[in-house]
């Protein structure tokens, strides 16, 4: 059996209703924890659904705050200081990425309230999540504001990359899930994922294959 | 063991290895077949992994295109129509999903190259994927160009959508690893999904729980 929602439908939608179904259409969503710290030395974490690839050359990310949110803080500190991290979130630190999405004042850190690290190192001033298995570091290059619904979109540039060797492919492929890296739909459900298959660039009148994924290095 | 890239490294890899490299690490990316008609009733199909919510009310998705690439199609059907269809794929035609990203000309359809069927229906203006589990029509709303790599985030608000009744919980969630969807790393790898948890509104000071999900309807 099918369901249809018209626009009016949605429009008339118990607004809880709405935002838990309207949120889990656009697919599998990437999961991380965005990481920051003010002029003050004061830490920020936050958990974010809405990190994308925008390029590779630069390598550029994207991802979307609602500046009237908690997200707010994460926003604020990065036009501040130029600096963000991205990090990965795997199957043991679910429960304390998700708690890092309640409204906690300014001046407490979601570092200290969820335990997790803040790790600095390599000259970065941002902080990454010691505990996440991928780590990026990223310079705050624009801002764009969607007039439609008063979101802004946040571009950064990688400038540092921490991430298991074991799971980068000779061809460059990074094997998220051999990192137990999760994924999710809507606003609070965790997957873990089970490959079904890498396939060759397509082409026109040339019949997919199957990809053999080959890596640098052995798992130690 | 770890690896760790700078800037600079990224700048001076081989660039295929990359675009691998650097589209892998925002984690995992929703897949959706974005379907277009032209004025002249031409159709278009294309895969595109960036798709995210952009916001629940109104009802926003978006997703990113590259004028310069074969995506373009997309983008020029949208601008000169105002409609698009966001489809989502499961296991069952990722093959020919994967094949949409091929460069046909602008006259061969890449529903006709694929054998996928495009469903007009409900007055629509742009075509539905008909194999699709979970279907989306949009108006297109905004356009906003990044100035850091000439890419354009596209912006559509949803005027209709269908999906299996059972897979809607009774607070609006929407069960999509029940239905099927996949999701993606990088540009070609394809992954099912097991749920490992759902949990409850994150507040300060109070612990998460395990969110238990009933729906609307038993599956027939």
């Amino acid at each position: 059996m099918q369901t249809f929602y018209s626009a009016s439908a949605i429009e008339t939608m118990e607004q809880r209703f709405r935002t838990n179904l309207i949120n889990s259409l656009s697919g599998f969503k990437s999961l991380n924890l965005i990481a920051t710290r003010d002029l003050r030395q004061n830490t920020n974490l936050a958990i974010f659904n809405s990190v994308i690839h925008l390029g590779a050359n630069p390598a550029l990310m994207a991802f979307v705050v609602r500046p009237d949110s908690v997200e707010r803080h994460t926003l604020e500190n990065i036009l501040e200081t130029g600096y963000f991290t991205i990090n990965h979130i795997h199957q043991a630190i679910i429960k304390q990425a998700h708690q890092t999405a309640a409204r906690y004042p300014k001046d407490v850190s979601e570092f200290t309230a969820t335990g997790l690290t803040p790790e600095l190192k390599n000259n970065f001033y941002a902080p990454y999540v010691k505990e996440s298995i991928l780590q990026i570091g990223l310079q705050f290059k624009e801002r764009v504001d969607i007039v439609t619904n008063g979101t802004s979109i946040i571009v950064g540039q990688i400038e540092q990359l921490y991430l298991p060797t074991h799971i980068i492919a000779t061809d460059g492929f990074v094997n998220l899930e051999e990192a137990g890296t999760v994924t999710g739909i809507g606003l609070d459900s965790y997957h873990a994922t089970k490959q079904i298959t890498r396939l060759t660039y397509a082409k026109p009148d040339k019949a997919l294959q199957e990809l053999v994924t080959t890596y640098l290095h052995e798992r130690e």
